[in-house]
């Protein structure tokens, strides 16, 4: 690819930057960065300042035929940022968004701030800090993840009850395309036809440039009260958390981990299950709060373990794996271990069913597959109608073939998850990797008509290509 | 129209029927009902009892060049049931949606309900009232409109804070399209790509009829408080509003009205500008949490003057007046009161001066063309980022001129909405009448693919011909 004058200064073509922004954080991702075969990588890396340089690389890329794949913090799990797919173009670029990192407008009034797409998850609370407010929204990715990849996404927080996806929290989005800037207006509801900001949330980049969005905020939480509570069954404790969203309590964090998983990351050390509760509140005590959603646990036979509102604690030993838990996985995998996460949602009345469904037939393919492993699960996201189960797969590898062998196991899951009328994902979005289970997830007329809707904004299809199984 | 034996039993051409299918419920529509000048009117209307004959009827109708009008209660005010737009068809047909008029399953485990689109709200909560649960979804009227218009036109309900618009308690949909059965997989929250529910909420009939939905339920209330607090000015009540919601108190009605309205209403008889709050909880007594609103009211200069837990007082007065009002219009009208209502939705930092703003431009229109005449205002939903203020316009008509005399009034509000940055309309939807403004609004590059969606999934435009402003 080569570059207009005007353009020059915005892009790299160093190999070690375009190898970095053609690869995400899968386990998929790690054994290929590890091996060195990352396949096709871009050819330049375009590092925009302005939005005035998204429109003039966009509508470079679109006369030169060259593929563009937008790039926040590179933290997809789903082969949202490699060029793959890409091939029958003249070239491809990564466009990182990262220079466009700043909280341009704080509204205190109305507790919202308008922010570019740019800024990673601390860069974003740092300058929100002075105004007391917080966007309080913290995927397991945050260090590392921005603001635009979220929005493209659908990112979910890990303040995991009540407002859980970034779509709720958003205002309104700015994005740019192949035919103009798209900008919904600033409004706290609407009822005027479908919700254009809904079509950006989601699409992954396959429809503009996300430069800006308006976010609601919160104020920063000074009351805090938290609990570990164990169950005898991880059913049992599943059972507790639908009873505590359903009870109108609205905790701030409401987990329930099952026994394996909680030996694991050391949240109970016999193995018990366990529910992780935390209320937190801007306003008003909530040590009462949880004394109820306590309460809630003990009908199915729920005994606290760690209770405090000081820090410390089986929460705490739970929170901050949490937090490790993707830096940790590059070292198991080096130590050979096949360590990969895959995550879905169901409603309450089917969810044991599916859990212990989708858990077996994972398991099936990781001991036809590895010989032996484990398959854990933790609720990550409740709701009053269901709840998000996220699957974690451990198993040993055989070097060589981590890849074909994570493959089958990839499908094993993936296929009992439509089998059973759940979701491919609940928020690690569809990249490129899960495309051939979306294809079959979605409504078909909405499946043929987002492809029409995406024609139009993007004619020569430059944007993100593959992603969502849309086609050029 | 001549309809395929098949179908004809389904068919009506009685003309009283077509009329009454012809017809909303605007000031414009009920000027037209007394004057017996309705325009055109449908050929037919056709009352599917299965989701099968909905197929065989857009089969029909597709093959035979026939527009195609879904109609659940009627009670659009904004042109969206009438057969303006339709002139280039071989024919408009209604279809009437209410023989499908059943909840069809309850999941009490999950607490939620697949309920057929044609039900109209009070049949609606008393198939759910054995099950214990409500869908506790009252927009104004309630009484008259069904699930599938709520769905079609983005509705919003009175318990107006939190959970406000019918996408919040959407859970999936099911509708027949031109193309096929569209339907969205039943889940409690997805990220996988844009979501196809939110195409179909707002689409006001253009993409396809919705026949069924899963709606997310509650237990119904068992706990209530409520008050009615009086203001020196509506500008010190609106912000008491926007203390209490942003204070994470969640009442289930808290809403502002201005003091004209509140003496035309008999909220408060020396016409003082009120604030009217309600709690109600399944859970656990709500005294505490009015306690609190209360004092967030007081900081404002709000003085209780009715507040209990039992029946009567001055927050009965409204309730009922606000449940009357659509009834008693017609009889304003009939004496020569030109009478009709907007609404539009704002963030907090610019509300006080968009009040007033649009409210002044209205009323110059209403003392030009009326000579004379009254603009009143109150907040109808409220959220932590803004609220959607709700005007209504009381002057003495011209008897002959009133379409015309509404015409200009309504022309002058929009173009203040809309040069303000506002939404030309919250909860009412867009229709016929407000695409001039919403076509607008749009963000330009979805307004464009918006078209070529719906030209996907309906190739031969014949659903809801001139809603949204699509063309054929």
């Amino acid at each position: 690819v080569s570059p207009p004058p005007t353009l020059a200064a915005l892009f790299s073509t160093d190999p070690i930057d375009r190898a970095r922004h053609s690869i995400g954080r899968s386990y998929r991702d790690v054994i290929r960065g590890i091996r060195g075969e990352l396949g096709a990588t871009v050819d330049a890396v375009v590092r925009p300042t302005s939005e005035a340089d998204v429109v003039a690389a966009l509508d470079w890329a679109n006369d030169a035929g060259v593929a563009v794949i937008p790039f926040g913090g590179g933290t997809s799990v789903v082969g949202g940022v490699e060029p793959t797919r890409c091939e029958d173009y003249d070239g491809t670029i990564s466009l990182d968004m990262s220079n466009l990192d700043r909280v341009l407008e704080v509204d205190d009034v109305s507790r919202a701030a308008r922010v570019q797409a740019g800024v990673l998850g601390p860069a974003l609370e740092d300058q929100l800090r002075p105004s007391g407010l917080t966007l309080r929204f913290f995927p397991q990715s945050f260090e590392r993840s921005s603001v635009g990849g979220w929005l493209a996404t659908r990112a979910a927080g890990h303040y995991a009850t009540r407002w859980t996806h970034i779509d709720d929290v958003t205002e309104s989005i700015r994005a740019v395309t192949p035919i103009g800037v798209w900008e919904s207006r600033r409004l706290p509801g609407s009822g005027a036809g479908p919700s254009p900001d809904r079509m950006l949330l989601g699409s992954e980049g396959t429809l503009g440039v996300i430069t800006e969005a308006w976010l609601r905020l919160q104020p920063r939480p000074v009351h805090r009260a938290r609990a570990t509570v164990a169950f005898a069954t991880f059913a049992e404790a599943c059972a507790a958390v639908r009873a505590i969203v359903q009870s109108g309590l609205d905790p701030a964090a409401c987990r329930a981990i099952d026994g394996d998983e909680a030996r694991i990351t050391g949240t109970h050390p016999d193995g018990a299950a366990v529910v992780v509760l935390g209320f937190e509140s801007a306003h008003s005590p909530v040590d009462e709060l949880l004394a109820r959603a306590v309460e809630c646990c003990a009908d199915f036979g729920g005994a606290v373990v760690d209770g405090s509102a000081a820090a410390g604690g089986a929460g705490d030993a739970w929170r901050s794996t949490f937090v490790r838990a993707p830096y940790l996985r590059e070292w198991l995998v080096l130590l050979g271990v096949l360590t990969e996460t895959f995550e879905t949602a169901m409603t309450w009345d089917r969810l044991p069913a599916y859990v212990e469904g989708v858990r077996a037939a994972t398991l099936d393919a990781v001991r036809r597959v590895c010989g032996a492993g484990l398959v854990t699960c933790r609720l990550t996201h409740a709701y009053a109608d269901g709840a998000a189960p996220y699957f974690t797969v451990l198993a040993p590898a055989r070097r060589g073939s981590e890849l074909d062998q994570w493959a089958e196991i990839k499908a094993a899951a993936s296929e009992a998850i439509l089998a059973a009328d759940g979701t491919i994902t609940h928020h690690h979005a569809v990249g490129r990797d899960h495309v051939p289970w979306y294809s079959r997830q979605q409504p078909e007329p909405f499946r043929r008509a987002l492809q029409e809707f995406k024609n139009e904004v993007d004619g020569s299809g430059i944007l993100n290509p593959g992603v969502l199984g849309l086609r050029v």
